[in-house]
């Protein structure tokens, strides 16, 4: 079919990424408690048993239910990079946490159609707290609707931010610096865990720079359907810069940022 | 008495401490769940119901145990201030996380003997994990044994840092620029919560500016006996700026912020 799902299949679709995403961070919990076993990536980029276990684990859950989908993710190659259904995955968004056993890392797991995204799940599993979306059906923090106005009434937004080093990366650290300067209250609540605070409103907006596609695939259906505003601040090859949370700070926050 | 408390004395002490404490955490983890109820202080400073009724539960529970030991704390005016026995007490340090659920606010209980640290607890409610020491006797994380060098084989190191206002507050925001511009990895894991990471050697250190005597408590005693060095960078009245760690990562950063 090319024709977007409709309402009860999404329904159907995202049920699924959640069975999955709940099966991967049992997984994910027990290899916690064993301890992280870690090893550098020929990028001298940080890789655990439990990385390549939960995305192997996501990816044979995905196959055997959508055997004609595809599927993108940091640790294996793509598969069926044509298909019009596309899944995103990262088992573990802040590996660097995760080794330390600092319980704000995050499995993302996403579903595009044609490009577009049709759903997205962030799990954190040490804090056992899911966020979900579907394209038309809402935003959600463990099955209760949120929105990026839940926290409304609070006096003193929070910013949050990425790391420094990711502003480095891309040469940004300009922007980074004049953020710091120019909010009182910004906080490095980098990877995922940012994205999930901003989609309930606990922070007033994000800045997340130089991620992946599979670090970003869920964030904007999320921030959409929670009534937020998302921007792509700038694309280099595959990845992005991005600004999103309440649509007024995304506002106030865009002329410090350009 | 005036003679330091012995061994078995202190084990009681911290016993007394951690039943203490895992009541005052079943009482905040009931009020996250209902959703926090916050009011403004007179100094603009936030304050929830929780704070309130959790540093009454801890005093009442001191003091029915101790009634000839002194307390203060951040809510109610001091207890007995001339006892050799002082118990410090913040039910909620990280009152802005709290307010947004996010779940890295902890509570702070610390007991001193004429004036010196001889336990400290910091417990973080929504995590379920609690952070112990007591002089001459270790530190522990849910009863295990931690140090400083517990992550000591990871690259990278992390270096935790309080909130950019926390220095504009007492005009030492040139030392935080600074400091995230040196080191490619500081965070801002604010409040009680980068405390317990550097006792377990999950960040390398952590530079917390302008606190609160009873914020800081249970700090010292918690860093040296899991092995770290606890500095005092400065001292404004009653609050302070610390740093605190690995003892080489400690030195490091000492030049930058000095």
């Amino acid at each position: 079919m090319s024709l977007e799902p409709t309402f009860p299949e999404r329904r159907v679709l995202l049920r699924c990424a959640l069975s999955f995403v709940g099966k991967s961070s049992r997984l994910i919990r027990s290899k916690l408690a064993a301890g992280p076993r870690v090893r550098l990536k020929d990028d001298g980029s940080p890789v655990t048993d439990a990385d390549l276990a939960a995305e192997r684990l996501l990816r044979r859950l995905i196959v055997r239910r959508f055997p004609d989908h595809g599927i993108q993710g940091e640790e294996f190659p793509p598969v069926r990079p044509r298909a019009e259904f596309q899944w995103f995955v990262d088992p573990i968004d802040g590996t660097m946490s995760f080794t330390r056993e600092i319980p704000l890392f995050g499995t993302i797991v996403a579903l595009h159609h044609l490009g577009r995204p049709l759903l997205g799940v962030i799990d954190h599993p040490a804090l056992q707290e899911t966020t979900s979306a579907a394209a038309g059906l809402g935003a959600f923090r463990n099955g209760r609707r949120i929105t990026v106005s839940s926290g409304n009434a609070l006096k003193n937004e929070l910013v949050a931010v990425c790391y420094r080093d990711q502003f480095l990366r891309c040469r940004r650290q300009a922007a980074f610096d004049r953020l710091m300067r120019s909010h009182p209250n910004v906080r490095t609540y980098g990877d995922c865990f940012g994205h999930i605070l901003a989609a309930r409103g606990a922070v007033g907006a994000m800045v997340d720079v130089d991620i992946n596609p599979w670090d970003l695939a869920a964030t904007q259906v999320i921030i959409e359907e929670a009534g937020g505003k998302y921007v792509v601040l700038a694309r280099r090859g595959k990845r992005r810069d991005i600004l999103f949370g309440k649509p007024k700070v995304v506002d106030r926050l865009l002329p410090i940022l350009k």
